[in-house]
């Protein structure tokens, strides 16, 4: 098993990404490439006393920033990103993992790796925290800003095998993310989705709210780029806002700075339990082979974190049964289709 | 100051709605007026030893239900709800309060009390927390599931002055909500909608992100409102779940249960900061006179907050100067595209 890693993607490139592989390679069965200027790599590990056993460089001399356009990854051939995409798409390699531009990853996946057959487009899986347990895929979290209803009907098709094979939830509830249960809510897409959702092989349990995914209610919440990464973020924001707010409340007298010196861990882990850095990153659902994109600011454990995901999502052959889902769809609608015809004859 | 309340709106109608509006009797100078049936509006009140002194009861034999299609008030006037938007639009009141059917009240207040003459559609504006301290308005926060990029420059329009007006605060900051802070970010909405807001005379800050926006990063939070509802509702279901997770955790071992009860009040303090029910209700913005929509599931402080709010919503003029707003908008759009033509002439 060998994962591609982008050396310089992120806040914290190339330190942090180079930290995390030294865990990755220590603690987990894998061997790393990493994608970058070489002399800068090996000067840094050098200075900060990093093992790079057990990985090979790549050299690529430049970087796509967090504000380029995504689109110029078509020709920036010579980035990080675009050399360890294509070592990807070539084979040399079980999976790719970078903390940089998302919109980039995404056009670079979509043009180097290809999508899988029969798929309209790739969409960003991020698995969320759940209270009190567990977690949840939250689809499409920010590739595609405007969505047909097939887009995402496809997203929770992959979000459900993705769940069942990666997570071990059994049958995987699907919610349609919307402003209210009943299924005459939403917008044009959500009632075209609705229907759609309806009639497949899946556990589409309907309609979901704001209110209930953070509890979650669902195991894939499925809706359009936009609402997702607003769902996303604002579930960050929030959580963010309530640990600091609590901090500043309870180290104002002396008696609830004890209490709060009390339960500190406590918060700091209930903190962690919310942050869905924590689950190591979102795969590119629907892209060919396995392209798992980590948090822009990602740590040395984040790093690490991806790389176990890239390295489940590989093994456990997601993307072969997403292909074999996506064809029998395809099967069922031809015959669903064919069935209407006869009996219309 | 007469506010009419609809007796009959609301999870909790009509107890926690008649103790609502005896506690507003009498700690806020106002007149109610009750919409609802008659008899039971007394025998509730004899049963609760609740005072309707300051109250007139007007007779309305039908309720519209949380489930009834909202279209239906057209035809449903003996409503408490229609009843009370008619008295409102006949002057035998300064404002109107339901806790009732969202949908229903929009219809009923655009069809009965009508728009205020320029705006393409009402919006509901939710005054949300925001930490560590203050509020903002979402806009709109469920009323429109699909926007105009000109809607949305009058929900930024009429926000800015509520704020101001209300909650005193100094020319606010106007976000519109979006995946990226760059102005070319979004779908086609957010693109012409930024181009709008950035041509008005608004304290206009461009896009603001969920993972900001719960930290006060604005005071009026523009977008449609399918992402306002997803927004709030997720908004709301973080909050809970991080209160309640906190809870459990903590309740697990001695140590930390000392703790815990130590900074109990602290922590209730925080999720009532965080509960946006405390702040009144949401005004339907656009609406020619002021109607207050309390939350569904309100009880009696969170009617006597609504009252409180209807009040100060009719007695600061709100209304007066969004009407002033909108025609100086509409003169200066004149003025701008008269000296255009000039130009190309």
């Amino acid at each position: 098993m060998r994962v591609i890693v982008d050396a310089f993607g992120g806040d914290h490139a190339p330190l942090e990404i180079l930290k995390g592989c030294e865990m990755a390679a220590r603690e987990l069965e894998v061997e790393i490439t990493l994608t970058g200027n070489e002399d800068i790599i090996e000067k840094v590990a050098e200075d900060n006393q990093i093992s790079l056993e057990k990985m090979e460089i790549v050299h690529a001399g430049d970087v796509m920033t967090m504000e380029d356009d995504p689109t110029e990854i078509r020709t920036r051939k010579d980035s990080s990103m675009a050399v360890g995409l294509n070592l990807l798409a070539e084979g040399r390699g079980d999976a790719f993992v970078s903390a940089g531009n998302t919109g980039a990853i995404l056009t670079g996946a979509t043009l180097f790796v290809k999508r899988i057959k029969g798929v309209a487009r790739a969409a960003i899986g991020t698995v969320m925290p759940a209270m009190p347990s567990g977690c949840y895929m939250l689809m499409d979290a920010g590739a595609n800003a405007e969505c047909r209803s097939e887009m995402l009907a496809q997203f929770a098709a992959m979000g459900s095998l993705y769940m069942e094979k990666i997570h071990h939830v059994r049958n995987p509830r699907v919610g349609l993310v919307n402003i209210g249960s009943e299924p005459t809510k939403g917008t044009q897409l959500q009632l075209e989705a609705y229907q759609l959702l309806s009639g497949m092989p899946l556990n589409f349990i309907g309609n979901v709210e704001g209110r209930d995914i953070p509890g979650g209610c669902c195991d894939v919440a499925v809706c359009d780029g936009f609402v997702g990464n607003v769902l996303l973020k604002v579930t960050e924001g929030v959580a963010k806002s309530f640990a600091e707010e609590l901090k500043r409340m309870f180290l104002k007298s002396a008696k609830t700075k004890v209490g709060y010196l009390m339960i500190k861990g406590g918060v700091d882990e209930l903190r962690r339990k919310m942050d869905y850095t924590e689950y190591g990153g979102a795969p590119l659902m629907g892209i060919s082979k396995p392209v798992i994109k980590a948090h822009g600011s990602s740590n040395a454990k984040a790093i690490k974190n991806a790389i176990r995901q890239a390295k489940l999502y590989s093994e456990t052959g997601v993307i072969d049964d997403i292909r074999a889902a996506l064809e029998a769809e395809k099967a069922r609608q031809k015959a669903a289709q064919a069935e209407g015809e006869e009996s219309h004859a």
